[in-house]
């Protein structure tokens, strides 16, 4: 046999295992007549797209051989579970991530059994899958989530074959721009791979029909160095695949050492469902979308689709590829790399493996100083921005900072003291902080600043992603995907823990001044908290010192995803550096300063969370203090949002003792919150004091406006709390009734200085806590 | 004045007023020296992107009045506002929509006064814009809206000008192919004008950066004939601006003939801030990413700013634009189209004013008879797919359904029975009813298929998106984005309602048998629900003839989103048509036939939303009646989810009489939820009866495997709800322990039966109400 009759072997193996999985639940070899009880009841797999992927596997294994190549691959086309599964098996690394699954004919049995079965493995690439990265679920990440395993990673080379149907996904299209980004010396490489089989699921897919000097044109224009492989004669596709990648890694070599200035790709068009059944009741199969599932459906009630079976399994010769015991021949295993330099064992596939902590400096040494509390203003993202500037300093090649173009107007700033935004293409003298090299990743798209970052993580790096908090919104499909792929590797033991992905929520609802309504939305928290309790935290640091704690904390941390919201305007600086950790610690609160309940059981509790209803809060306080001095007030901050969930909810979560120490369980709580206050009705339903519990929030009232009547909109404005108060404290309806009206009126005149000046009255916007 | 220097003087009348809005308070045509206060003393507005949006605006006007070409106009560019009002405001069409806003002295003080202001107008084209029908908040949707207005309007050219920010964007480069879906004859044109002015927010854009012929070749690539228009002086950007039209306009009635191919497209690059401060403080302003906002920030408290911006108002030489009045001068108003032809009062950007009803079939002739309820099954969307071809057939110009190609997956098959799916590209025997002029988009982007329904349905015309449950988290941006346009537009008196957004979500969390995890996620509806009750619908017809009811009332709705849950799988049919229609019109209803409480008050209410979970709940009361004949049973169902709020959140609300008359105030409820158990509890936190309320739902726990082993995984089974009445139920712990061991050992056999077997046991595949 020669090299070419090698890696058809392997290929014709991989297919057959493939087959195999999506039909049998024994005969694994086919060592006696197949029987419909041989047969799976219920046949749920798809066969289109996995004789490309299994071509490919093959003849990259060739390469990673004859040049030691640190290489990994990523599997775009949606349902490849087949053929990744198969090549894990087929390199033994399936048998050693899971020892059940032996490498003999009874392995092979559980093997095709386990697929698309109860209790086995999905259809798909998955967290589950050897050497896989990559959810095959939800399409149109594959290129992101490669070119983030490629950054920082010099010598590594990411196969990604592109499916032609998540082609036509944005993310994906975006995503052809990432080697703007992508520096030749210090990164490794992508080789998209574009499988054109022609059908996504019933149409045509738009990129297989294009003239192919349109499609030459498009490619070229992404910037890249296409190379067509098409056709359908395996031997011919052998030769020509084997000769292609030749050349394009040594164009690659050419690219690394800054001899070429494009990337080389490869288009690769063959038949969807290639090499199975080219007619099925007299219908076309092999070719079309009739191909993309199960291309015999009745194979349990028809003996002739049963044959039809029989005859395409036999048609990869089996004989010729295994054992009579079920192991693969030499001349198959010998076209496999060795230990880590397998594709399906590589460590870069399992990130964790890599993982180093991140060298942090003492975030206390940032700390602003507070004489007392509430008495000066901070922008804590600033502050933050001289943390990250360290952090980027002490880690140059495993800490990345993605967003889209808003580092600076986060207030960041301070990182390019240290560092640039990473830029590839042209340059000018205008330009500001923009580099080859730079660790600060802005693209307009959110889509690409988290597929990056996913890609980044999974492949054992840290990184931190600052967004708007409306547009994060974007993402949110791409959030529930790797939170679910977070679920799932905590089941798998050889699933090593990854560095948390790190939101950063700047800009937020409360101080959309000039961007109004559309830049109004804080509904991120409502869809990470559907998430499982494992894998999910959110907080809300008041101000600036709480803010650096928080961030220490989340940069420390393994297989979560943190939410943070923090604003980038000026907020009051309430606690010390030491106070801050402690109530960071703690996750929420008293405010003993602030409250006047001097210990004993309050009247009401004011409890707030987020920067913004934090400082309204603490001015109703003041108001109270004031007006009412009798009165006592329990003042509560929240930073970590899942305390207040039950314990049997999250880990976070508080015991019903603890939170009704806090809370009470009988006294009026107005809990003043940044998101949509439904949400904190959510968390606590389960709680004693509930049914007393009021809570503001954000209830979609916006527009273009000044901060305060942002605040008086949506009735957590400081004078609405007051009159909430009195509202809800038994007998200050009638007693403070004239209190009320006055912050009614309070409010009137608020408005009415706005629409007037265009800005909040300064005593709003200069108000500090007064004792 | 010749025609280029009146298409000049327009231009300076558009960029004098911008910057007009976004500094002056006052003092408007500079009567009186400039002096603080007349300038706003809060900045906030862009002024980079402006200028060539003025540009465009004057250039296509010329086209419009010599072609008397029909257009309208779509500002990509995130902070176009104040171009797109200075538009409206010299076209008339901004004091016929606001008659304080004359046009004259006083009406430019209120139209500069307004801009950015509190109770003012946003710096974006928004719902309050005359003329548009984009949002220019959040980026990335500029093509697919223009796409769809464009689809059957034939005659109709969309001006699009795409910013070089957002064309990094994943929907917007996705948005490209959509000319593989437009139909030269019966749709009308897109004319992108790709605006590359170098610069996002501080970052150079990768479009501006990349080699011109790269950028060629993309655009060509992605299908289009590209133009350039590139350069800074005025009278030469003119001229060549002019002659390029002439010379689009020409290939688009070529296009529009089928003489050409391919699209024309212009793209135009100019300096960002063209025209403003070239220089403030020594540092480069024009053409760099400093003019990206307000270039000279300190105009208030700076002598030198404020003379700086004198300049640059005068530059534009006000005096020859406006009468001493403030009215423009006529060398200006005649430059400007003529009634329903102004760019800002085309009734196409108004799309309600051309919205006729959908000609809808009767419903009730597509029922499916129902002799007894629960004995036989149908797939509730094969019969939807029927009324729906019907409504194609009947609507053949304004009635659209789109999919990410799973119109026949979600078994809408019928709808090829009269039309075929959308396709412009090359076509293939093999290929499934597949041809120009179909009426069902199939993109393999959810961005593509909610942009283009968004564009369709505000330019006055109807349709339907159909998508996996899960994926349609994609879209959650654009979800709100929609959401918000209509919450403002309902405020705005001379926007027109439009058809409603119709979301059908078939192949929901419960049935992803083939796909696993990464397809379970019913928490769209948590984000739908968090948008302005008067907006949002959501409804989840527990079977065939109610998803009809639902469907009718959807289709003839106006300005709300409408969220249909609803199977492809076969469901228990279980009301008659005239029932369906009750129980729709009601929302929720007892089913009397499966209950036991015979009127009287019942010792448990099992309540169930969701075809799943009523099924479920169906055989776990007939498992009660069975073992527990004593016991009596309420049976409630629930289609119309906004029910449940309190009438004070949601107009569909119930009072609480009618809540606890169902309900109850205080017997145990389990409710079995198709999503997410906690939506249930945040919309009757309220309720009387809220306390005894136990909510099952999906939570978060999937894998690949069958469906009653996913009902079991989420305890929503019928089994576990017999062990919640058991548990809840006075009395019935002891009584019953026996029959709760039973139901734990029945879930054993069924789970055992599912791993040894791959499908759930017959006796509960096949089960019906045995009653």
């Amino acid at each position: 046999m020669d090299e070419l009759e090698r890696i058809d072997a392997y290929w014709r193996a991989a297919n057959y295992l493939s087959v195999g999985q999506i039909y049998l639940l024994d005969n694994p070899l086919l060592d006696e007549p197949l029987t419909p009880e041989h047969v799976k009841p219920r046949l749920l797999g798809h066969w289109g797209t996995t004789p490309g992927l299994n071509f490919c596997f093959a003849h990259l294994n060739r390469i990673i051989r004859e040049r030691d190549q640190d290489m990994i691959y990523i599997c775009g086309p949606g349902h490849g579970g087949p053929a990744v599964v198969a090549h894990a098996w087929l390199e033994g690394t399936y048998t050693e991530r899971f020892p059940h699954v032996t490498r003999d004919t009874e392995g092979m049995r559980r093997l095709f059994r386990q697929f698309s079965f109860p209790g086995g493995v999905p259809s798909h690439a998955a967290a589950a899958t050897p050497g896989s990265i990559h959810e095959g679920g939800e399409l149109g990440y594959s290129l992101a989530h490669a070119y983030g395993a490629a950054f920082d990673n010099p010598g590594l080379v990411v196969a990604c074959v592109i499916g032609d149907g998540e082609a036509e996904t944005g993310p994906l299209a975006a995503g052809w721009h990432s080697n703007k980004f992508l520096n030749p010396g210090r990164d490794g490489v992508v080789l998209p791979i574009l499988h054109l089989n022609g059908y996504k699921i019933a149409n045509p897919t738009v990129l297989a029909r294009i003239p192919e000097d349109e499609l030459i044109k498009l490619l070229e224009g992404y910037g890249y160095r296409p190379h067509v492989v098409a056709g359908e004669d395996p031997a011919r596709m052998h030769r020509l695949m084997a000769e292609t990648l030749d050349v394009v890694f040594d164009e690659i070599a050419d690219f690394t050492a800054g001899r070429a200035p494009h990337l080389p790709m490869i288009v690769l068009r063959t038949p969807k469902g290639w090499t199975g059944p080219r007619e099925v009741d007299g219908l076309p199969v092999e070719g079309t979308w009739r191909s993309h599932q199960v291309p015999l459906t009745e194979v349990r009630s028809r003996p002739d689709h049963l044959e039809l079976l029989w005859e395409w399994m036999w048609s990869y010769r089996p004989r010729e590829l295994f054992h009579q015991d079920g192991r693969p021949v030499p001349e198959i295993t010998r076209t496999v790399p060795v230990g880590g330099r397998r594709m399906s064992a590589n460590p870069h596939a399992n990130g964790g493996e890599l993982l180093r902590p991140l060298v942090l400096p003492d975030f206390r040494d940032y700390a602003v100083e507070v004489k007392s509390p509430g008495s000066a203003f901070t922008e804590p993202t600033r502050v933050l921005g001289r943390l990250l500037r360290d952090v980027i300093a002490a880690n140059p090649a495993d800490f990345r900072l993605m967003g889209p173009d808003e580092t600076a107007s986060n207030r960041l700033q301070a990182v390019f003291e240290v560092t640039d935004r990473a830029w590839e293409a042209a340059r000018l003298p205008t330009d500001d902080h923009l580099a080859p090299g730079g660790r600060v990743m802005e693209v307009l798209s959110e889509h690409l600043c988290q597929g990056w970052l996913e890609g980044y993580l999974l492949t054992g790096r840290h990184g931190l992603f600052s967004c708007y908090e409306a547009f994060i919104h974007i993402v949110d499909a791409m959030f529930n995907q790797h939170a679910k792929w977070l679920e799932s590797a905590k089941q798998i033991g050889w699933r090593r823990p990854v560095a948390s992905l790190n939101y950063l929520l700047s800009s937020h609802v409360w101080r959309q001044d000039h961007n109004g309504f559309s830049h109004q939305d804080p509904g991120f928290l409502d869809v990470v908290v559907n998430k499982k309790a494992e894998v999910v935290r959110v907080y809300l640091p008041p101000d600036t010192n709480t803010l650096l704690s928080v961030a220490d904390h989340c940069l420390r941390s393994r297989d979560y995803v943190n939410v943070i919201v923090a604003g980038k305007q000026p907020v009051l600086d309430l606690m010390g550096m030491d106070e801050a950790i402690a109530h960071c610690t703690r996750g929420l609160g008293i405010l003993e300063w602030a409250s006047t309940d001097a210990g004993a059981e309050p009247d009401v509790v004011l409890a707030c969370a987020g920067d913004v209803p934090t400082l309204e809060t603490l001015a109703a306080t003041a108001l109270l203090r004031e007006h009412l001095p009798e009165l006592r007030v329990r003042v509560v901050n929240v930073v970590d949002l899942m305390r207040l969930q039950p314990r049997s909810e999250h880990p976070h979560g508080l015991d019903d003792t603890e939170f009704d120490a806090l809370f009470t369980a009988d006294r009026p709580v107005i809990f003043n919150f940044h998101g949509y206050p439904w949400l904190i009705h959510r968390l606590t339903y389960r709680r004693n004091g509930h049914d007393n519990l009021h809570v503001r929030g954000y209830k979609e009232e916006g527009t273009t406006t000044t901060p305060f009547d942002m605040a008086m909109l949506n009735d957590i404005d400081r004078y609405h709390l007051v009159m909430d108060v009195i509202d809800r404290v038994p007998g200050l309806a009638t007693t403070a009734a004239h209190l009320r009206q006055q912050m009614a009126d309070a409010r009137l005149r608020a408005r009415a200085h706005t629409r007037e000046y265009g800005e909040d009255p300064a005593e709003i916007r200069d108000w500090t806590w007064p004792c």
